[in-house]
């Protein structure tokens, strides 16, 4: 990596904080003032596939985001790591086209192409002049229909894919991470890493590969945003040129709601000054009516960066911490309230006690007045500095059709987030903040120092050998 | 850090190679086709500052972007990670306010405000609805010209930039890197970790803080672009009221040249199973004639992600590593064509002469005609992909002034890429491209395998204890 490279790296760290926020805002979906609201087209191609289309013509760009529902929740346990490989893999060749061929396709109209997998999706990206755009879309379709997984650029990804599990294994924030959804999902594709283990990515095979796109992309997954200078027609010529040649699949993978276990608190030991610190209640799916008392909720317990009761207390106040928060964690199945400190080995109890002893209190007390007016401003005021660029209007477009919004929906945000009241908060704070419920993870060596007044927690050496604590709720 | 934060952080490197590119195109800057030019308006505020403008509408919102030439160049070797540390302190209150007021006064108005600090300047961002602009630009202000730098602030920031550098020292990519830049600027702050040493940070006080930010922001050294929803009048107050109120400090700072001093080969040795390889090669200053060339050159080289020689050669042709390449790097002051790659350490050192022979193949042969026509084709294409956002342009604004370039520029980059000539490329990859100048630092354990031409190399077990091997040039 270069020195742009690293300096580039640690400034993306540190908007980490900043694209949490940004993401629980997409999360939530919102307006622009009315006055110039989205113009957003619900669109069907000509082949039978529906999008979503903003048109803007500052730039000569057009970009198409889409994503399939799936994900590594699609996986079998023993082949967890698939989605993620086969997503590496894509620009590694397609139809007749070896991986330098495709990659010359790309190159030579200037496309980009993107790819990635979480718990519920398989999504992607892809840009070029709107001059380009129907080219593009005819190598996106390839790459989808007819990847090539040939047998070196499968080893060479493996390689690399092992070698990113061997460090992430030995980073604290991906082990407090992973231990806590394990902890919380452990029966559950959850509860997994989604880029798998040593074991499953060691054993995957090239029809692995390809049994787990055969059932990702199909039509029946796809939701799709488009946004650019592009008319209804081109658009939908594009659509169909990326994605009427996959099949229609079964119907979607149904989303039973799955249940959390919380199960107290569990330290990870590992040699390093800091201890990193997880934790998480029981949260709310997106459908949910409580949806915006919750996000309003959150952001004055631990969402709103610095302002937030967490931050003041554990930070402002204490000195106990140099980063705390909460965000709103809303997959398909389930609903988590996420949390996350780093303090040090000789704070970390007395952190996880402040956390506790804030949601104990936020529970019983509610917001204040002042705080309830603060958070809606805030969050009806931001939502437009969310929607800067056309990837990022691309990108809501797709969650907004995820989480069943219709398009009008924009023009209500706002006015859904100014009718939450101090009741509604403290309702829906009564309801999700139960301290009984609170899993902590902590990764380090925080001390038993005096005054904490926090359960003795299981200690263990491996996070696979993680036990919990005698309070644990199962 | 919660899992949606660990998925952004891998996002986000994954998303280094593309940033890496982008970058590259930024600091050259170029056109959106002619019928779409950016409308930029060169502007002065009532108070005399300059500024440059490009007012957009499809968003009620404004971006500020801004640059104080020097950075870790003005800080004295000694109070090195003072700019770092007061970057991260900004936030932190301001005149009469401490943090928690000044954090809650950007909250009431939705105002983003970032900053950072690299080897050239200290630069930062602030963004707000149209309609806070004015407020934003106030505490923006105020900031600048009175940061609080309370002791229990200094010293809470001042542990966090610790455990960085702690992670830091172990991070095989930082030391990569690092110990590059160290070998090749040894007695230049370029040569010095933009975050300082641990000795120098344990040891930073409060009087070097405001001594840095009192030779740092200062109206001589400012760089201003302005992107939005905004008119020229509205826009020139925001200005005075984010920076009227600074001094007008000395005139801008020398940017005599400084040469790199080329060593050879450096082993780190760590024990990783991959081998984190930097390398270095002398480039060119931003105001060099030649640039384009080797803009061009580069591409072909190792810039063009996929389809560069380097890459090819190799990743696809011999397996030999996940990843590999090169950027142009323009320093204010120096010139550097930086290189990386990862391998498996066993492969290291014939990545290396892979890397070598490439250079020197490059450097006596030149680009074909169809690489050539491929480079002007991607790096034409693709420059409007990179200007999507207002937060894009405002960088581009103030970019296009650092380096001296007139903002009718942006109407002549794409044929001054397409003037390039294959006799241009290869006379200045004959200047550039000299391996007896390949300086290369590995960080591993690269085994000493049959077949590499290398030379052996001086293996230090610390980079503080780094030698070079003899034949390194000075």
């Amino acid at each position: 990596m270069s020195p742009i490279g690293h300096e580039v790296r640690r400034l993306a760290l540190r908007m980490i904080g900043t694209i949490l926020t940004a993401l629980v805002l997409l999360v939530v979906i919102g307006p622009v003032p009315a006055a110039r609201a989205l113009d957003i087209r619900t669109l069907t191609s000509p082949q039978g596939i529906p999008f979503w289309l903003v048109q803007v013509s500052e730039l000569p760009v057009v970009t198409v985001d889409f994503a399939f529902a799936g994900g590594t929740r699609i996986e079998p346990a023993a082949k967890a790591g698939a989605a993620t490989l086969a997503s590496g893999l894509l620009v590694e060749g397609a139809g007749d086209m070896d991986g330098p061929a495709f990659q010359d396709a790309l190159a030579a109209r200037a496309v980009e192409f993107s790819t990635g997998v979480d718990r519920d999706a398989f999504s992607g990206s892809f840009r070029s002049l709107a001059t380009e755009a129907e080219e593009a879309a005819k190598l996106v379709g390839l790459a989808l229909a007819a990847p090539r997984f040939h047998a070196d650029d499968i080893e060479r990804d493996r390689r690399q894919l092992l070698v990113s599990l061997a460090r992430s294994a030995e980073n604290p924030q991906a082990i407090a991470s992973r231990s806590l959804l394990a902890g919380l999902f452990p029966t559950d594709s959850y509860g997994r890493d989604t880029d798998g283990t040593r074991e499953t990515v060691a054993a995957l095979t090239r029809e692995d590969l390809v049994a787990y796109v055969s059932r990702q992309f199909t039509r029946n997954r796809l939701t799709l945003g488009v946004v650019g200078d592009i008319t209804p027609e081109a658009a939908g010529r594009v659509v169909d040129l990326a994605f009427a040649g996959l099949p229609a699949g079964d119907s979607r993978p149904k989303t039973d709601p799955v249940s959390p276990s919380f199960f107290g608190e569990t330290v990870v030991d590992r040699p390093i000054p800091q201890t990193i610190i997880t934790f998480a209640l029981p949260g709310i799916l997106r459908s949910d009516p409580d949806w915006f008392p919750a996000f309003v909720m959150n952001h004055i317990l631990g969402g709103g960066t610095f302002t937030a009761r967490l931050f003041r207390e554990v930070r402002e106040t204490r000195g106990l911490a140099y980063s705390v928060g909460t965000t709103l964690y809303p997959l398909d199945r389930a609903g988590l309230l996420y949390g996350y400190a780093a303090t040090r080995n000789d704070r970390a109890r007395e952190t996880v006690q402040v956390i506790r002893d804030q949601i104990a209190r936020f529970a019983e007390e509610g917001p204040t007045e002042a705080e309830l007016a603060g958070a809606k401003k805030y969050l009806t005021g931001s939502f437009p500095l969310s929607l800067d660029g056309s990837g990022a209007v691309a990108g809501l477009l797709v969650t907004m059709q995820i989480h069943n919004l219709p398009p009008g929906y924009l023009d209500d945000r706002s006015s859904l987030i100014e009718a939450v009241t101090a009741e509604d908060v403290k309702r829906v704070a009564k309801r999700l903040l139960d301290t009984d419920k609170l899993s902590v993870v902590m990764v380090g060596q925080p001390a038993d120092g005096a005054g904490s007044a926090a359960p003795a927690a299981a200690r263990v050496s491996e996070d696979g050998a993680r036990s919990t604590s005698p309070n644990s709720i199962q």
